[in-house]
Order: C-alpha cells, then sequence, then structure tokens
C-alpha cells in the first residue's frame, strides 16, 4: 500500500532555534532534501538542497548576507532561488535556478507548504501560542521515528496506550485506557476528549509533588492534518466540581508530525506548564518525563514498523479504541485523493 | 536458486535456559518473527510475535501468569493464542487469536515444530541424552551465522576443513583431511564414520594434557534432517586395540541448525566429556576451545557467503570429500519437494 | 543510467608496499573480489578470490612458496592459477584453476589489466618516474570514496572547486575558479593547463614557509583513461619570467582512480616535491595537506552521490568550468561503446 502524503498543507520544517545564525539547516521532508536558513532580517528560506550544477548539497555551501553559495564550484543563489553567480562566466542562463518553498514562522515553529505555492495561506497554520505565552514555560523537543507518519498518528490518537506503554511515566493505571474518550470528526481533524475520573495520578505526577490521593484527569485535544496535536490536559484532586481548579495542574501541549520519508518522521513536540513558572526544574522534570515516555513509544512504534515491513501484509483487527485513528486515516485518504484529483499527471509523477 | 526450508520437522528454538522466569524470547525462525516463554508449570509456549490488533510485537509484552499481555494497548493471550482482554471492550469477537505452535522440551533444547500441527510427533525428537546425564559434562553453546543452513551443514559433513580452518585449534595436521571416512545414507539422515590413526593430537587435546605420543582418533556421528549433529569422538594413544579405551579421552556432541531467514541461521552447540567430571576448569576449556574453532568456521562461511551472493552464480566444483554434503543436500531436496507437494496452493504462497 | 565500466585497460590495483611478505591483498575491481600477493621472486599475481571448490575466498588462505592454499578444504593453487593439490584425493581433474590476471609492477604502483589478456600491452602503462626518482620525495597515499569513478574524475578535471571547498588548504582564494584553463583533448585523455598569476598562495604552501608576498601558481596535467592524472604544478614569486625558477616551489603529482564498485572507487595518490629532499617533515607536512584536502572532496563528492541516488534524475545544467570534464565523459563513452561492439554478447553478459 502506497503511503499518503499531503503535499497541500503546512508541515513544521524545524524548531526556531535549528537555523539561528550562519547556519543550514539540512531537512528531508517527504522524501526532498531541503536547506533551510534565515535570512539577515530573520525570515526563514527553505530551497531545494541540490545545486542545479553538479547536484552538490547545497547544505555544505555558506551563508554570504542573505545568499546561499555552493561551496562545490561556487554558484551563488538569492533566497528566491535566482542564481547569481557562476565563477569564471559572465553569463547567467536565463532559468538558473533553485526550487524554493513558502515558509513561515509563527510561535517557535517554522512552517513549510510543500504543494502548489499559489495555494499556501499562512492564515491556515494552527495556532500554537503557549510556545511563546509568557504564561506559560516549555522546553522544545525533537525526535526522528524510523517509522511511517501514520503508525505515530495511531498512536497520538488512541491514549489508551498510557495504560501500557507508558505505565511507569505518564499512565500509571489501566483507568486511561478504560476510560471512554469522546470523538468527533472535525473538517480537517478528529477532536478528542478522554476524562479519567478518581483515578491515580500518573509516576509524572507524582515527581511534581502535588497529590496525597486519587485524582481526576483530562485530556481534551485536537489532531489536525497533516499530523498536528493541540491538546489541554490537567490533572486535580478527584471529585471536585469541574470548575474548581484549585490545586490543578494544567497542561498545553503541542506536537507535530512531519515524514521524512515514507520509513521516517520528524517528531516536534512540547508540553508547556502554568504553574510554578520561576522552578526550572519543573520545567526540566516535565520536558524529560515527555522525552523517557516518547522514547518509550519510539520503541515500540519502530519494533512494529519493522514486523509491518518484514512479515507478510495481514489486516489490522479493528477494536473499539480504534475509533479516532480509523477516522482520521479516512480523513487523510479523503484529502490525498482530492490532492491527486486536481493536480495533473505530469507533476504527480515527478512528486 | 530458492533455498529448501523444511516446515515439517523439529528445529531446536532455544536452550532451556533462555527463557527462564518471566523472560519472553524473541526469535525468528524460518523467517517468522517468534514470542517464546514458559508457563507456571514450566511448560514452553511459542506464538507468533505480533499482536493481531496493531501489530506490535508481542516480545515487547508482559508474562501475566501463563497469559501474555501486549504492552501496546493492552491486548491479553492464553497460551493457546486465544485473546482473554481486550481493554475498555467487554466483546471479543470470536476467533480472535494469535497462532501457537508445537512445542517440547527434550534434555537442554526446546524443539518447536513450524509446519502442519497434525503432524507433529514429539517421539520423532532426536534423542540428545549426554546433555542431561550426570556421566557427563557440558557448557551450552549458541553462535548466530550470517549465511544460510546449507553452508554450514555442508562444513558439519566434511570434517576435512579440520585440517585447515581449525589447524590450530581442532585439527593439527592434514592426516585429518587425507582420511577418507566412511559415508552411509539413512532414511532422514546421513551416518559418518572417520578414523584418523596414528596422528598427532590436535592442539584442544594438548590442553587437556593427556597425551605424550602419537593417537588414534575418531569421528562417529549422524546428521539427521533438518540439521542436527549427534556424535561420539574420541581420541587415545595409537596402536592400541579399538576396545581398549584406558586413558581415552570420549567426546559427546549435539549440534542443531536452524534456519533464521535464508541468510542467516541460529546454531546451538554442545561438546560433553565424560572424564574428570569435577574439574570445571576442564569443561570450561572444551567449552572455549569450540568457541574458538566455531568462531573460525563461521569468519569462513559468512565470508563464503557473501561471496557467493555478491558475485554471478557459477556451478561449485564436486571434490571426493563433498560425497556426504551432497548426499545431505539431496535429502533437503527430496523431503522439501515431497513437503510442497502435499500442501495445497494457498498454504505455499502465505508460508 | 549504466556506468561505463572500461576493462580493456590498466588499472592500478595496488601500492607496492600494500603486497610485501605473505600478504594475501583482497581488492574488488570492476565489481570483481581478487587476491593479490607476490612471488617469491617478487612478481605480483592477482586471481579471483574464490575457490573453484566451495567458493571460499582464498584471501583468507596461506601462501606457501609461490602457490596459494585455499584454507577452508586445502586445495592448493599455482600462481597461474592451476590446481596443484586437493587433499584425500590423487586425480585433479583437468581444467581445475582459478581466473588470473596480467598485472606489472611500475615504479611503486602495482598494475592490473581486467579485460582480454590478449591485449594486454605493458607499454601502454602510464609512467608514473616520480614514485622513485631518487630527485623526489612523496609518500604514497589512498582513500577509499563511496562514490562512482567518474564523479572523482569530474572533481580532478575542475580545478575551479581548489577555491571552495579547499580554500582553507590546497586553494586559498577565488582566483583558481576565475581562471580559465586550456584544455586540449589527446587521444585518451585530456590536457588541462591552468595558469593563476598574481594571486596569494595556498594555505598549505604557506605552511612550506617560502612566500612573503604575492605568487604565480600553475597546474599542467594529462587526465587519461581510467582515470589517471599525471600532474607538474607548481608556485613562485608572481611576475617571474616563466622560465625564472629561483625559489619556485615544483610538485609532481600522480592519482589513480580504480572503480571497486558501481558506487565505491580505490583512489590512490602522491604529491612529491623535488626540493628539501632531506627534510621529513616537510614530505610529511605535504602528504598531510593532501590528506586534508581529499577528505573535504570526499565528504563533498559523497554527498552528491547520495543525492542523485537518492532523489529523481535530473539533467545537470552545464556551465563554462565543465569543458575538460565533459570530454573527459565523452571519451569514456567512446572507448566503452567500442569495447561492447567488439566483444560477443556472451562475454558481455558475464562480465
Amino acid at each position: 500500500m502506497t503511503l499518503p502524503l499531503l503535499r497541500n498543507c503546512w508541515y513544521v520544517a524545524a524548531w526556531d532555534h535549528e537555523i539561528l545564525g550562519d547556519t543550514l539547516l539540512e531537512r528531508t521532508i517527504l522524501g526532498q532534501s531541503l536547506v533551510l536558513y534565515r535570512k539577515q532580517d530573520g525570515q526563514p528560506v527553505a530551497m531545494n538542497n541540490k545545486c542545479p550544477h553538479r547536484h552538490a548539497p547545497l547544505s555544505m555551501g555558506r551563508k554570504e548576507g542573505d545568499a546561499l553559495r555552493c561551496m562545490y564550484h561556487g554558484l551563488r543563489f538569492a533566497p528566491d532561488g535566482r542564481c547569481t553567480e557562476i565563477p569564471g562566466q559572465a553569463n547567467i542562463p536565463p532559468g538558473t535556478c533553485v526550487r524554493t518553498y513558502p515558509v513561515a514562522q509563527r510561535h517557535r515553529w517554522v512552517w513549510i507548504w510543500m504543494g502548489d505555492p499559489a495555494l499556501a495561506d499562512p492564515a491556515e497554520i494552527p495556532d500554537t501560542p503557549a510556545q511563546t505565552d509568557p504564561g506559560w514555560r516549555m522546553k522544545p523537543g525533537y525526535k526522528n521515528f524510523a517509522a511511517d507518519y501514520l503508525l505515530i498518528s495511531d498512536n497520538l490518537l488512541d491514549f489508551s496506550h498510557l495504560s501500557y506503554i507508558h505505565e511507569r511515566t505518564l499512565g500509571g493505571s489501566p483507568n486511561i485506557a478504560e476510560a471512554r474518550p469522546e470523538v468527533r470528526r472535525m473538517e480537517r481533524g478528529i477532536r478528542v476528549t478522554r476524562k479519567v475520573p478518581d483515578t491515580v495520578p500518573a509516576p509524572y505526577h507524582q515527581r511534581l509533588g502535588k497529590f496525597a490521593g486519587r485524582v481526576d484527569r483530562w485530556f481534551h485535544y485536537d489532531y489536525v492534518l497533516p499530523g498536528i496535536l493541540l491538546m489541554d490536559a490537567g490533572v486535580k484532586d478527584a471529585g471536585k466540581a469541574d470548575d474548581d481548579l484549585e490545586g490543578a495542574l494544567l497542561f498545553n501541549s503541542t506536537q507535530a508530525l512531519t515524514p521524512e520519508t515514507e520509513h521516517s518522521t520528524h517528531y516536534f513536540f512540547m508540553q508547556a506548564h502554568n504553574f510554578a513558572l520561576d522552578d526550572a526544574t519543573i520545567t526540566e522534570s516535565i520536558y524529560q518525563s515527555l522525552c523517557t515516555a516518547f522514547e518509550e513509544d519510539r520503541l515500540m512504534i519502530e519494533a512494529q514498523a519493522r514486523l509491518i515491513r518484514s512479515t507478510p501484509a495481514e489486516p489490522m483487527l479493528p477494536i473499539n479504541a480504534d475509533a479516532a485513528l480509523q477516522q482520521f486515516r479516512w480523513l487523510v485518504q479523503k484529502f490525498w485523493k482530492a490532492e491527486r484529483q486536481d493536480e495533473p499527471a505530469a507533476q504527480r509523477l515527478s512528486a
């Protein structure tokens, strides 16, 4: 089965700090090797990482002002992709250029549009305000998973796995798996609400040192195309009224999956807290808990991906817990088919 | 050429100590990833290592009593493969299960039957009594060879290589290669007898410290399908009558090849001694000699396998020393063809 | 596109010191695994690295006088490839042999002819006298590049890259890229002359400690099939007459590319100096400069090769600086097509 890879949508390409100063960042997205950098005014630039002359990687080049020079034979390109110098040669053939991509920074993420540039509307970029809001604190995270993005989407759309994979980190009891989430389909995503009343705090809650007895937990999130999780979650003493947040811990998490290749995925994530703002150890502890947990996910999902690739194809057995992930996979297929109908055959082949 | 892989036969899956306690052992056999564990009553269990839900590896799961729980989303399976719990869901669809395989422990080996379960008869398991007989001592060995099992079978069926590969370990002189073995075909294997009279003791015999002058050596073994070596071997002062074993060193060796994939093989081995039973350094010295020698084999056979795979196919030049290995390869082909005629086409494709 | 690999030509197989004493050197050339060694009279021998018996690598064998014994089952081969012993067997079937190749040592290189032996004429071997001339000093170099030999040929045929890749080693300024070389086609190669007047000395010239002000630099070289560079180069104070070599530094460089596989290349190189003959630190410093610079090349060319292989094929944009490399690629194609017309179809398939 071909993996559906949407092109006409915004992907997270990088954290802002990954392209500071003279950095030329190589990053492969949808199988395309790109070079990312920042102009002197701070605007990000993304172009194909391949000099049109001898196909040397531009990411091994050099930033010169806003331009990028290939350091094999010295061709220089403006940030719009036009070639502006060929050493030892006065004429530059018209049309000599590198393909560039629409990019935009919002809060701490640099987004990229890999499809038809005419359709790129930055207003459609999902909002992630807690990344920069002074009322929240967080530490940015990144992992690379050797698995296709849909297997990781599956994971994010069914938190029942917290009870098992993350038993000793984010989970803590089978109650999370036993709770039935509400799942609602939106135009470009899935809205999931999972309430876990009267349970034990997660091991990482215990490290934050707040709860003596049982707690109520909740997760509200939108998971939108192409693979962006926007979540509010929390924990408070069990049995209090919904709007009584005295002593509650609130979290805001933003996570983004960007396909690197058909078999690997960039995973950008953060989980912000709005309490203990001046205690850096709390921020660090939450970040470390997340890294540990996502490492648990990575081991499982990469093993799952290897097993799927190395064994004959077999159907998966659907269970109730799959509701959200099934609907999201259906949505991906729908938009993917629409994209392929819209684009001319020639473009489809070269994509 | 397709590698013939018999299914309707008993393979060694593991040494007994590999599945003690709560261990879930992942082992790939005939290309199939399996999970092996032991029930509370000690009986071994083998099942496909793939949860039918989202294809996560069950070997990353958890043993709960006699059952096995998938630690991705929590499905639980009985040792007969039936699913007995789906978290958050009361009904379990009928037929929800994982394929299991007939297994049986004999002495220190756990055997598995990868073919039609209806044909599995534990009475056909080759006997390896020296593994547990108090009159013998041994230490269990395991290696993984990046080569198909037939290349290793070839090695075990022609001990002339002792004179060359193992010149400084198990060999000691060209006499072994020069001796002509008796080779007899049996219904499911080959019987080889090689006598090497009036020769020098092998370097490892010298470490056992018994012989001043020349010796007689002998190797009697059956090599049976799918790749099991059962050997009695010995060394004694040269020129004595055959039945005069005063001062002789007797060895019993059991070795088993189990194809992991088309290009890699599990190799289980031990060589037992019936002298110096209470001297653990003798047991260890023999074990280390074997490990060193099999490492010599591994380097040669893996290089041979790489060369065969990386170069155009060419016929091999038969020589006299190949008699036993040629007959065994013929036997494998015969049983393999018979198996393929017996099984329905559909099963063949999915195998 | 299939990589053109010429067979009827002399390739460098090894530096002389790589096959001293009892060494059996495994080296793959044009995809063929070979074993190289030296007879007792010093003559080099090259044969296929595959025992015809069970396809074990002969390079894991043992030199016995001028013969080579396979250390798997003991077959012995004379340096002309004939089998002269099969252990345990009196008769050797006629025709039992390993293919050998014409080889010849000239100065410090051992050359091999991979094509039709009837066409091998050692008189055609390019001359590399500075390798052994007492008026020169050098240290032999070797690297393996994970790239096809034509990408490295491209590099050697366009020194404009010295200004960029080697800016801080062999280059020093954009002047090298700006200078227009003379390019002349010869029957079996390309002659390149690049003069770079009134420029700065290269960083490695500065380490040799000779120049206060600006300099003239020059590179004269022949680059001949299948990929041999024979160069005289130099640097002297700017503005002096061409024949005034007072204080000049002269270099003679010989470099050879030998395809290992379609995607990897052996690179043999040296750069000799005819000044400071008794100062070993100068020889070492020049060698280290070259190693550092060729490591810069390797990183770029291997990245280029990966990019070309991992992305859809696109045409390369020709620029003026490509003149020499384009002509050499044309020459390779011409000789390659001629070879393929001359050889019978059957031989072509097995090649």
